[in-house]
């Protein structure tokens, strides 16, 4: 066994408390170089009487590792525990001191679960586990009052550019409610609707404040009421890390200098605080002058960007924020942060924006999600790229699987496109076979899918701005069918919760060949999924043990022939096979 | 290249903070398996004009890797970045993403370090970096106040049981200082002194009162005064994980059951609160009826006790924190501790008592340092064990280096002994000169050096309750040799900053050798180590640029010989070569 290969590390995502009985270990091994995995669990205090043998299971499998995996249930909340790794003849025994072949006295050099702490566990809202997103840009969605609209609106459907506005606003989308129920979408992202001069709106002048064009206080509690009446949770954008710089407290500070009591809310390395041969002597978000960043360490702007958090809670009763740029505030803020919204409202839903491994911020004590960039990348490589087989497919996806604990996985942000990258039809070349299969996966895989408005009526565009088109109303200009086609995936999800909490696994994912079959394994019922994301028919074949399954979508039997599942493919075909178990 | 073993990890251990300018950055690779590691780093928001690549250094190898490491001074406190990796012709890279051959585009797939926070820094105290440690059990260091013994009192210097008390108390400690100073140490701590039924009072009953037998608030305050005169800190031992049952709120709960206003300070599984069949209705220390867990996660009872931690050192200007069974607290109750300690005492030092990997601990928003029991494990090992080499003592002291960060090396809590564990001078089995290998290494290495009170002066004792003997106080029957060679060394390492925070590394560690050199490596000076952990008279050699090495503690000329240096060592020998930058 290739023991520079095995890793543990007694926290993370290697070990964690699931809830408040279970505890998941995992161990990484070289990939096919050891057969069998025991965790050996028991209680230090009393060792003797309380110990036990878990076999793993075999979870995942990357480039270069398998990944193993157990539940401990300790009777105290506590255990001490180490690993006994086979391959044929030879066993070993991994443990915090090292490893070795003799199974070490208990429990010195023994890994460790000191205790299982409520508080300390990550547990996200039950709601957001099972709910499929819709990410509205309120400029770009719906222009539902004229009277709002700012001076240089420009006309509905015209090109976007950095600066056009259309005069979108929170009346157009509560006009559009319908379209969300119908569509099926169980919550909604709003990215940012508070004063700001932009109609992007993330470089807010009053963070108290509904800016204008978009409506008001009153306007903001009614969408969220009409959207709590259809079972449909809201969530805004919280944009922390930087302001505009016409944000009061940093006109203050440009104004009197050292002298302002604002002078700590910012990062200002020298006074005056100016823009000097085109570099800041402030910190920024990235480069811009006109975005000072926030000093979110000074105990007023904190306690500041904490009610403006709980205010919109109390005030209007939204279910969340979605935190912009995330990962550049400081983790102290954060903690505060989650402290104060999940007092003002417990099943609140915080989503962190961090692109890269995000691991930092989900370990229970700030945020519940992150936007899953990695996935849309990984996704969208495979269905839209060309080349990657499917054994390079789900060796990255477990690898990201692998990067968080389950209870992150079943609630991580996924999203195939968003107002910061291009349109998921865009990327799929405008085969809209190709984006059907994205569409597919997300629907049928672990975690929270979000979709971008637009994406499920056609709307295409590549980087920013273009991928940020006014919505089109016009049923006769709306692609239909993919509509169709959304609406049937989301209610399939919706209405079985094996695609929400289900065991995922892949079930054929090989070299040289880009068809893949996967399934998800909840209680009470099996899917199986089979997709063909090559230009040519093709027959996929399967050992299956049972004749049992059914076509998800249509409830067509799918007789299996002397143990073997075979699946007709056409190109860029997929098929949702299920059984109940 | 053996990618598989190629690691790193975006936080933690492997890149983090050093300080607000510097950041660490560290890759794995397998033992001599890699000749060049590069570190390629830039600001993404404008990579072209911002980046650089920074050759790392290797800097430990344990048993299957070795450790690489560069430090980022980046521009604007935040900067993306890979790794190239060669060996021979072959180059490749590693990314967030993955490894490959080519260098990808800036920077998808990049790792990320987003904004260096001062407030998410790992901050230990100054003064911390530079104290020798004296632990203090006051029972059984000395009797300065008769008045105070309690009724069942023990004969001075009798065997120590699990129940017997001789007397100590705080005015014993005062009575004593000039031992201290004598000595060298700077800072002293003190196992728990709040009113408790037992000797060693990890069962506290009030934690706002001094135990009688002890003394009280004025003489503890009168202690620590005439400690900081000394330039000596104090740090108290805080029990926080439990209490005694005669803690009123748990005798409250005994009482009342679930109506009881304490019902919530502890973790009753089942009402009544009781011990049956051996096994108590609530949580415990162990299995220890007697010591109720306390719910840290309880408003009020997480208040009380942060109360009680501020109290202390509002009243009596202590100094710090020793955490009993830290690790078995919440995560969140720390946090807040952390807060409310250093908002009274911004230099206050918080030590942790958790004998395990601590990263979880360790990230800058809990403690300053842990107790470092697998260094004593390790160490002991080596130095009073048999048949250890020193290539596998290196290997094991880098793969403990490499598990925190530098700042957390520098301050974390090294010990030989401590009322937990035998007495050093028993585990190298009354060998002396074993004995005192391991303290010149506790002296000459990096961390926070602590000294358990009459190891100074040839105490001896196995596991609790042995090792808790009385202190002796008749200089005729103390081991004033081996005194005088500790205060020596504890002098030593007083003197030369080199020793606190220089480089350590191993410059011999071999396989079937138990001779070791290795070097501290600081501003202005340089030490060299030479151990010779043998019953055998050797001589050790090492290769040397110049010669100007000078015995540390005689101040003789060691003179090198056509680039050697050669150092004659009796059985058990060592000596210290230092020479000026």
């Amino acid at each position: 066994m290739f023991q520079e290969c095995f890793h543990h590390s007694p926290r993370s995502n290697w070990a964690y408390a699931y809830d408040m009985d279970t505890i998941h270990l995992r161990v990484q091994t070289k990939r096919d170089d050891v057969e069998e995995v025991t965790a050996i669990a028991g209680d230090k205090y009393d060792w003797d009487s309380i110990n036990e043998e878990l076999p793993m299971l075999k979870i995942a499998t990357d480039r270069f590792f398998d990944y193993w995996e157990a539940a401990v249930k300790p009777k105290y909340k506590r255990f001490s525990y180490i690993f006994r790794l086979r391959q044929g003849e030879e066993t070993v025994y991994l443990t915090e001191d090292g490893i070795c072949s003799d199974q070490p006295q208990p429990v010195a050099g023994y890994y460790e679960f000191p205790y299982i702490h409520e508080i300390d566990l990550f547990a996200a809202p039950e709601w957001a586990k099972s709910a499929v997103f819709y990410q509205i840009m309120p400029d770009r969605f719906a222009d539902g009052d004229p009277s709002r609209d700012p001076e240089n609106k420009a006309e509905w459907g015209g090109q976007s550019t950095w600066e056009s506005s259309f005069g979108g606003d929170l009346k157009g989308i509560a006009d559009h409610l319908d379209h969300l129920t119908d569509l099926g979408v169980t919550a909604v992202y709003l990215t940012p609707i508070f004063q700001s001069p932009s109609y992007h709106k993330y470089d807010t002048v009053d963070y108290m404040k509904i800016d204008a064009h978009f409506g008001d206080k009153a306007m903001l509690k009614k969408l969220v009421r009409d959207c709590h009446d259809r079972g449909i949770k809201v969530v805004l954008d919280a944009v922390f890390n930087h302001t505009s710089e016409h944000f009061p407290p940093f006109q203050d500070v440009l104004k009197h200098g050292e002298q302002s009591k604002y002078a700590d809310w910012f990062h200002v390395r020298t006074f005056p605080a100016e823009v000097k041969d085109g570099i800041a002597t402030y910190d920024t978000f990235g480069f811009y002058g006109q975005m000072p960043k926030l000093n979110t360490a000074n105990p007023e702007a904190k306690q500041y960007l904490l009610d403006v958090a709980t205010y919109w809670i109390r005030e209007t009763d939204i279910d969340g924020w979605r935190l912009d740029v995330a990962n550049e505030v400081d983790h102290h803020f954060w903690r505060a942060f989650r402290q104060a919204v999940k007092d003002a409202k417990p099943d609140a839903y915080i989503i962190g924006e961090v692109w890269n491994d995000s691991r930092a911020w989900l370990l229970g004590d700030q945020f519940d999600s992150v936007m899953n960039y990695p996935f849309a990348d990984k996704v969208l490589g495979f269905f839209t790229g060309e080349g990657l087989d499917g054994r390079t497919f789900a060796e990255g996806m477990n690898h990201l699987l692998m990067r968080y604990p389950q209870g992150t996985n079943e609630v991580i942000f996924n999203l195939l496109s968003s107002h910061d990258t291009p349109r998921v039809l865009t990327r799929a070349g405008g085969n809209k076979l190709k984006l059907k299969l994205a569409v597919v996966f997300l629907m049928t895989y672990i975690g929270t899918p979000c979709v971008f408005y637009g994406d499920e009526i056609g709307l295409q565009g590549g980087n920013d701005p273009d991928c940020r088109p006014c919505m089109e109303w016009d049923e006769g200009k709306q692609d239909r069918e993919l509509y169709d086609f959304y609406k049937l995936l989301i209610g399939l999800r919706k209405s079985h919760p094996a695609l929400l909490s289900g065991r995922f696994r892949f079930l054929k994912a090989d070299g040289g060949d880009a068809r893949i079959i996967y399934e998800r394994l909840g209680e009470g019922e099996h899917f199986t999924v089979w997709m063909n994301p090559t230009g040519e028919r093709t027959v996929l074949e399967h050992a299956m043990d049972t004749n049992d399954w059914h076509d998800a979508l249509t409830g067509d039997h799918a007789p299996a022939k002397d143990g073997v599942q075979q699946v007709e493919l056409d190109p860029y075909g997929y098929r949702i096979l299920r059984r109940e178990l």
